[in-house]
């Protein structure tokens, strides 16, 4: 774990760039998230990723400088990714009600194909510290402005207003418990189509328990 | 750690009775329940929770069989105290709006007041098994139909069609997700009065986003 300037770890952590990931890579930051997934970060070691892959350990350390390094790059490309895909689709502009849709429907489905990953983001952020936690920070408070700033367009709120800055606080959290909350009852078998799942959350975002559209399936 | 029938750890193992504490007990289960909600049950040993407490381990053993008995202990006694709020107010009848008015309120006002306690529930009924495990996850089913019921009448829905069974579960668990995440960011300081928060949920819920009736604050 010398400060080897050749090492991909190193080029690796300059926060703030676009993650790039290789296939050795990929490999291992998806093995490593479903272990931390199934054990949890604290009880995962870097010797157990090498274990579940078949690297050896130097192979490993020439990917990440510790383990603190490898949750940072599991979170930057998981997050990175799909900030990156919300972005792309707010672009497309929009009403505030249509980038809602879109927003629900996007964080439901990357969160039911990245569920490893994203539990590990989840759940894990405290365990990053200095610069890499700040970098993921940085990047969950862009993400959830995007919702903030729909849920107060939504709710004719004004975010300079300071009456009304806890209320879109509030709600915004209020709408990422839903999301996340699948974290503890999805079930693949039982809960696809995600799509259909989402339409079902977003009409209880839109109208409230029974005021549905006519229209509703 | 021998099966001893004098101990209390014995009687108060029976799955099914009520919980009765002790002042002393109290003070064993809510001094672990904040040791495992800071480091998890995995990094908890009796050993940590008898220093946190100024008991003896043979004093720990008086109480609890062992380190599961304790996470038993603590989710049986917070959960079901919940349980019994909660009935007792659903006894008192009124409208299903009325219904979830209470439910909500009194979960956001009892989470908010046993916070490590409840994160505890929350995260580590996983960490049970067997008849433990049956005990606490029947107290969640019991606690989780309460506002399944609700759901189901507000939006006009059947839990005995085929049809109606997943909508009524999907949106179930979306409310207790809003319910639940707040383990991720209530602040005593910035989020309360609990009970603003509990009109703000209830708000969303019950009329969507952007729906306000004319009275809201």
């Amino acid at each position: 774990m010398s400060a080897d300037i050749e090492r991909p770890a190193n080029s690796e952590n300059k926060v703030g760039r676009t993650p790039r990931t290789a296939p050795k890579l990929d490999k291992l930051l998806t093995a490593s998230a479903g272990l931390m997934a199934r054990q949890g970060f604290g009880q995962t070691s870097i010797r157990d990723v090498a274990s579940e892959t078949g690297f050896s350990l130097g192979g490993m350390y020439y990917y990440f400088e510790n383990k603190e390094d490898l949750l940072f790059q599991i979170q930057r490309r998981t997050f990175g990714a799909l900030l990156e895909l919300q972005e792309a689709d707010l672009k497309e502009g929009g009403s505030a009600e249509e980038c809602l849709r879109r927003l629900v429907r996007n964080h439901l489905e990357y969160f039911t194909e990245h569920f490893n990953e994203l539990k590990v983001c989840t759940f894990e952020l405290e365990s990053l510290q200095g610069t890499r936690y700040a970098a993921i920070a940085e990047l969950r408070r862009r993400y959830y402005q995007y919702l903030a700033d729909v849920v107060a367009e939504l709710e004719g709120l004004d975010a300079n207003e300071t009456a009304d800055v806890e209320r879109i606080r509030h709600i915004t959290l209020f709408i990422f418990g839903m999301l996340n909350w699948i974290f503890m009852w999805f079930s693949p078998e039982r809960d696809e189509p995600v799509a259909h799942l989402g339409e079902e959350m977003i009409d209880l975002i839109l109208n409230g328990l029974g005021n549905a559209p006519a229209d509703r399936s």
